[in-house]
């Protein structure tokens, strides 16, 4: 523990500024390992706060006061702490160790391969067979006669980003693999995300082509006609090339660049305009700004909302999205999807349309499945984006964020389409950045693979799904109409707010509104109870318990309440 | 009819452009005394549409094309309908006859002393008798021994814009009311518009003193002071200046203004801000030119509701309405609040306040009662406000429009402390606008009296309460927590969002979301019947139909269908 300058320090006041707290409680301070812990002196209350360092963003230091010495952390899930201590010694030492916690330089020091729940080593390794991507790829129907599991990149040697099983049409022979591979960024070339069994079209992706101004590779044309081969009544495909056309061409300097029409037979080229990692990261600071921004006046926030550019960031990602899934479902038409190097946007507007496609996927278990196919096996780079190392400060952007954000925004617009409520994407947000579990760290399946992470550590998945009946959104009915089909929302900007759970904290302090579904639930427990007294005198009349599966969902907000926050107190964690 | 210059045009195009359509249809235009009418050309749909001429607002004609002369009719109900006719002539004949007919001169041409629904003359006169004041007098406590009813405005000589019947302070004498009355502008002295049972504290309104920059006047003091009294625990009252403290200072110069805190005893001044109905006249014009872009992008979009300041305005009645209620509940503090004349401004800040306070004024009834008590019976100048009569448009301004909303914004912050839903608030809103029933004509008790329209016309609020079941909000639950008790809104800016369904028709194409709301429905109704099936086999247990009120309430959206629509075409209408 020599990153620890001082593990503990009385006499601490601590405000909890997103929560809405307006004065400061005072306690002692510990630093473990794993945790930043705040201990109320209050006899009475004794409350904790448990703080994970992996998900302190930054600490800063203002000048020192009369009153003591101020410590400002920011977290990864837009929470904001400020401490304050009486001896400037002590802070410059709580400073330092913060920092220097908070900023692991190996992945040896993850939160994950220390966080030890009570669980032997074959739950353990159960855990990790929760998850089983080529169940969902049966699901949707494949293999089969167009589309087929290629081993060419079974020991990750033509693409390692790329997870090592991978689904290609029927007619892409090896050799057009691996040309086409030689013809695209990283090698990630041309592969399945998701085929719609109702008209037999495809989402596929890639990266962007090696063309610059005039190359060409007779593969890769030839992969692109395999596509449109391996759905029988289509005539062309899309290429959906995600970026704003300026960038994409500005990259053919580079030798890199675009599909040109002209090479290819049948392809139509479509530019979205979702802006690069860059522009999002600035984006979602100023969101977040404004999220912070306490006694704001109207025009202030507006302005703020605006100047942010974050919703319109969102939209184009679910403009992307729409897109993708109207060409599938009601043209029937393929579409290959591509960005740069084909791991952020492309994974974005892969995922939003699997979202729009397919009811599954607005499932708690089909959102876990989608993420860990189209984000965790096909290469997004969680450790950059997410800053899970000290590294590149430029390689980090909130792209999963958007993703989250667009799932919540659908679920704004179709409230009884979604089995999960905004807690599972908030959890799911968190865990992304926490490193307590193992499933989002590195950069691709072979890094994990090499790490041999699933032989030290747990995954989420099972864990959430434990804590289902918290995620549970009691307006989802299976059977409902909005619940099946193809989504087709409105992305008219008026259609677009702040997501208040995520940025404005601030809100915690109020007490909470009780909301529609919230009501629901309670309707629902009673309904249950009247049926079950009904079964006590009568028998059940056919399908009369279907419509109850959500009963007795707990709906807590665990996360405006620190100590109960599975993150920041992991079972075990304690020991440290 | 002379002022229908031509009752029938053929082949006429309509475009109904709020409600999203993109293709005119082909039909008949007739002009009746009341309404336009379209009919169809297809004969299988033979689908009509009705537009009350009172409905609109203002009928434009832009340039002659090849294909036709085009009209645009833009409604008080922010409809936008296109029409195109292939005469020239026809199109000014219809222009000159819609603008006469959209424009009365006087009373006796309005809508509510035509229209003749198949009723008797005990029907009409019922209806009349269906709101009862007094009785929600009684209901909050009054008359008792702090508040008295007052004779001295009996035959509106004290103050003929008030009502007869008012309540005053016990100690204020009839020597001390016709003083205030001086003293104050439009004689509005200070009368009870809500007492608060559990603090026994009042809301009391009246209009700005005539004190210019030294005037003062005892009776005035003693009335301020009466009022202090009549609240046994206070030691002062608040007069709740609504107008921003600039404009309160300029009226001075005019000879009125506000208190002096140095003349009064005990009270405590507070300026709360709401800009004057001119600002509001163009702000609602620019938020129904936001509401009116159909792709706009979301930098567009943001910007011009910002720049519109409608958002803003509505935070700032909402701020005064929380102000007063925070006061009486909290501070067991008398509140009386004015504005300039005290009709406006203070008729927005009374009511919303009341809407806080009490739950009884968050349901169907209660709403009914409020908007009768603090705006029909308090003389707010629906005639020009609203347009009624062909007038001077400077006394045009959305001031119900406002209070309307302001009750929108809590319902979406407080789902289920509601019983009514937006179709219930909007269904007012047309009501206000469209001289149907005579509930909402003329600027004052008085002047309704003197036009004996009890005799002459209809009560609108029997027929809204009879349509209730499409008008409740199913989520509400009169024993729940939040149906009880003051209601304490967040006002944060983020807190705020655009009415879509006031303000953006454009919607309406798109395929009805199904709503919360609507979901609930069902599941109550399945509730239900489970609930009956067990009374068919066992005594039901105490209470258990308690939670089923609102079942079986009907959701349809009639509003954007207009055919159904309960003002474009009234039982009777035809016969014109």
């Amino acid at each position: 523990m020599e990153n620890i300058r001082t593990p503990k320090v009385e006499n601490v006041r601590l405000l909890d500024r997103s929560s809405g707290q307006r004065k400061a409680t005072v306690g002692t301070l510990y630093l473990s390992a794993t945790h930043t812990i705040f201990v109320e002196n209050n006899p009475e209350t004794r409350k904790e706060t448990w703080l994970l360092h992996s998900m302190v963003s930054s600490v800063e230091r203002p000048p020192t006061t009369p009153a003591g010495s101020p410590l400002i952390l920011r977290c990864k899930d837009f929470r904001v702490f400020q401490i304050l201590i009486s001896q400037e010694r002590d802070c410059l030492d709580v400073q330092a160790s913060l920092v220097r916690l908070s900023r692991p330089e190996k992945f040896s020091e993850l939160y994950c391969l220390s966080f030890n729940p009570n669980v032997n080593k074959e739950e353990r390794e159960e855990s990790w067979t929760f998850m089983d991507l080529m169940a969902d790829y049966r699901r949707m129907g494949v293999p089969n006669n167009l589309w087929l599991l290629s081993a060419a990149n079974s020991e990750y040697r033509v693409c390692d980003t790329y997870p090592s099983q991978l689904f290609v049409p029927k007619s892409a022979t090896p050799a057009i693999i691996v040309g086409s591979s030689r013809f695209r960024s990283r090698g990630r070339f041309p592969v399945l995300s998701y085929f719609h069994q109702d008209t037999l079209a495809a989402v596929c992706r890639c990266s962007q082509p090696l063309s610059g101004f005039s190359g060409r590779c007779q593969e890769d044309e030839m992969m692109l006609q395999a596509i449109m081969k391996s759905n029988p009544g289509s005539e062309f495909i899309y290429v959906v090339d995600t970026r704003p056309k300026l960038n994409a061409m500005a990259n053919r300097a580079a030798g890199k660049g675009y599909e040109n029409e002209d090479h290819y037979s049948n392809i139509k080229l479509q530019f979205i305009g979702i802006e690069n990692i860059h522009v999002m990261r600035s984006s979602q600071q100023r969101i977040i700004d404004v999220g912070d921004m306490r006694s704001s006046s109207m025009t202030d926030f507006l302005w703020g909302l605006e100047n942010s550019g974050w919703l319109k960031h969102i939209k184009a990602v679910l403009d992307a999205g729409v897109f993708i899934a109207r060409a599938v479902a009601d043209e029937g038409v393929s579409v290959l999807v591509h960005c740069s190097d084909g791991w952020d946007r492309t994974t974005q507007a892969c995922s939003v349309a699997s979202i729009l496609l397919d009811p599954f996927y607005r499932t708690i278990r089909g959102l876990m499945v989608l993420i860990e196919r189209d984000w965790v096996s096909f290469g997004h780079k969680f450790s950059h984006r997410y800053a899970h190392l000290d590294g590149d400060p430029k390689e980090v952007s909130p792209v999963i964020d958007q993703f989250l954000e667009c799932v919540w925004q659908l679920s704004e617009q179709f409230p009884c389409a979604f089995q999960f409520n905004e807690r599972f994407l908030i959890a799911v947000h968190v865990h992304v950045y926490s490193c307590q579990y193992a499933n989002f760290l590195g950069n691709s399946e072979k890094e994990r693979r090499d790490m041999r992470l699933r032989q030290r550590s747990h995954s989420v998945w099972p864990d959430l799904w434990k804590d289902r009946a918290q995620y549970t959104n009691p307006l989802f009915q299976a059977e409902q109409s909005q619940s099946q089909g193809v989504l087709r929302p409105n992305t008219s900007p008026y259609c677009f707010k702040m997501w208040k759970a995520l940025y404005n904290h601030v809100d915690k302090s109020t007490p909470p509104h009780q909301s529609p579904a919230d009501f629901l639930s309670a309707v629902r427990e009673e309904s249950q109870q009247l049926e079950e007294e009904l079964t006590n005198h009568q028998e059940v009349p056919a399908g009369g318990t279907a419509h109850h599966q959500a009963a007795g969902s707990r709906q807590e907000d665990r996360r405006s309440d620190g100590e109960t926050d599975p993150v920041d107190r992991g079972p075990g964690s304690e020991e440290d």
